[in-house]
């Protein structure tokens, strides 16, 4: 019997076919199977990882919009093209010998917060734990732009992964722009270590590409090719997906920096099925880690019952990583309301009620953590 | 300000406090916030990871209980004591000069498929991915229970992790016991290595229990404390979760060994939102795993449209390992299911339609998957 090669399957998809259909409305009724599904497949970061200053894989969150493609590395190839000097065509091996740079950075899914908005977008139902924080090593994008050449009249670069599937109608692999001015900065990185090690089949092996400072999307994964364009990139994922509008039929602007965020470790004990948390009454370090993708995070403020009070904040280990925070506490008897709320240098905070939009994108609504103190019983 | 040490809330938990209640009842309703929760916490394996013979860290199923604790491998200590001639206290590098095994377990969560039960039981919501497969490696549990001495009247051995919290009204420890005949098992193993890597947090970083063959919640993680006792374990997760009942009144009977129990990388590409399956027609090679804690697979069948044809097996790993599946499948245009039946050396199989019980546990039902075969567009 001739041997037949599954993946004739995963590669009969093409680029960009079909005509494009708006995202899954929001609705007022409950989760769906498919929401349940997409949750079922895509994990998040438990909130006590936050003790961690770097996430290890299966901690550090994850977003497939297909399937998670199972690559070669020695069949693998990288390709640069497009308005450039010279494409250029590399295997792992060369990329490993060009310099190397390893920057520690914190990614979330644009969609983070989005199952607690009301009425509720349909994707991806993210509660608020879609963050992670890893250092990445791989080559500086910018170098090897440089190597191939860009042309004057080069406008931005678009990222194509091997991974395809079918969204809003269009049959495509995944793929994303960014701007020339955002692909030449020193730290935009194509990464093929995560955490010292390889990179984990979910988060790209054997190639991604890293952009600190910009929420998830634009970090495409199981990265093959790189192509310099001189008009605007008018993908799915660009042009369709990951825009703030406010209903199906405005065109929205796009989604790119993360928003001023922070997050808390719940303290105390939890129950298994509620979540609902319980302390002992006594002194507790409350703490956690705050980050964003428009400039320092400058001040966290943390709310007890409704009182904010300035949290100590710690130097962060560099880029777009998130600092860590703390709060000393003396928690009494009884229920109570615990919340973080971070500043950013451009003056950006958290909102404490929700900023919703019609894909359910960038939610960097104040965390509330309830918890009862109790004497154990 | 003197340091406070936000342990002491953690270690506040003492086993086994207050009076138990029974798991959450069945639903007819939607899926609940507290349900969504814990699928954002919790995380499966995408189906496309059943290609892989091993499964790394971040692919292969987590379930914790409580939260995922932060744990100082220099101060940790595994305790071996009850009814042993000799007490003993191990810290990591005791651990690691004692004899090592290797051994490749499938495991896979209990409450797997418990979503697609009707009425569905309230707790973690896995659909069907709650599995996988790793290669771990420590010491035999029998070596160091030979080395502390097993008294004559020994009944059970009860492991106790670091992770507490509250279920069903009580405040504990995660603990759990195997009979003594499990526990002396020659492939039973205290494993500090997943892989050949260091154990992940999430995976009982420093040290957990691994037991070949049982549905997860045995293999504690986490692991602090070994106790051989004369009588039968009565702590929460033994004596009330865990066990096949009828209705919140049952005794039931305790879940033990995995049932027998196959499943398919769904072919072709899926649509983002609703995973729906689309081929292009031709060959294609079905593929998937097998797997069963009663015995070694000894068959898999492949229904296309209801029509059950016999699968090719691959020689298994070794032990409660899985076994891979091919079938190559001709699609023709149009909409199909395929299936995928298995079938263990005592003659168990799965069933095509729901085994429910009170907690939904051990559902091993057939899988479905629904594909439509057409020309590229």
């Amino acid at each position: 019997m001739t041997e037949i090669k599954e993946d004739r399957q995963e590669t009969a998809a093409t680029p960009a076919t079909g005509a494009p259909q708006a995202p899954a409305g929001p609705t007022d009724g409950p989760l769906t199977a498919a929401e349940l599904q997409l949750s079922a497949r895509n994990h998040s970061m438990p909130l006590e990882a936050l003790r961690r200053e770097v996430t290890p894989p299966g901690l550090h969150y994850v977003l497939t919009h297909f399937d998670i493609p199972d690559i070669d590395p020695a069949s693998w190839h990288l390709l640069i093209g497009g308005a450039v000097e010279r494409s250029l065509e590399l295997g792992m091996a060369a990329l490993r010998r060009d310099p190397a740079i390893t920057v520690p950075v914190t990614l979330e899914c644009a969609g983070n917060g989005r199952s607690l908005l009301t009425p509720r977008p349909v994707s991806q139902p993210w509660v608020m734990e879609g963050v992670g924080t890893a250092y990445w090593t791989g080559v500086p994008l910018a170098y090897l732009l440089g190597k191939a050449g860009v042309l004057p009249n080069a406008r931005e670069v678009v990222f194509s992964g091997a991974d395809s599937g079918i969204q809003g109608g269009v049959t495509q692999r995944y793929a994303r722009s960014l701007p020339i001015r955002e692909a030449l900065r020193a730290d935009v990185v194509l990464a093929y270590s995560m955490n010292g090690g390889d990179l984990p089949p979910q988060h790209g092996y054997p190639l991604r590409l890293v952009v600190p400072g910009w929420y998830g999307m634009a970090s495409v994964k199981w990265l093959e090719s790189i192509e310099v364009v001189t008009t605007a990139f008018t993908g799915y994922q660009q042009a369709v997906a990951y825009r703030y509008q406010d209903n199906a039929d405005d065109a929205g602007t796009p989604v790119s920096r993360i928003r001023v965020r922070s997050l808390m470790v719940p303290p105390g004990i939890p129950d298994f099925l509620t979540r609902n948390r319980t302390l002992v009454p006594g002194p507790v370090l409350l703490q956690g880690r705050a980050w964003s993708g428009g400039g320092a995070v400058t001040g966290v403020e943390v709310g007890i019952d409704g009182t904010w009070l300035p949290a100590q904040l710690e130097k962060a280990p560099g880029g777009f990583a998130w600092r860590r925070w703390t709060l000393p506490w003396v928690a009494e008897p009884g229920d109570h309301v615990l919340s973080c709320r971070a500043t950013d240098s451009t003056g950006a905070t958290q909102p404490l009620g929700q900023n919703w939009n019609y894909q359910g994108l960038g939610n960097n609504m104040v965390q509330q953590v309830r918890v009862t103190v109790s004497a154990p019983s």
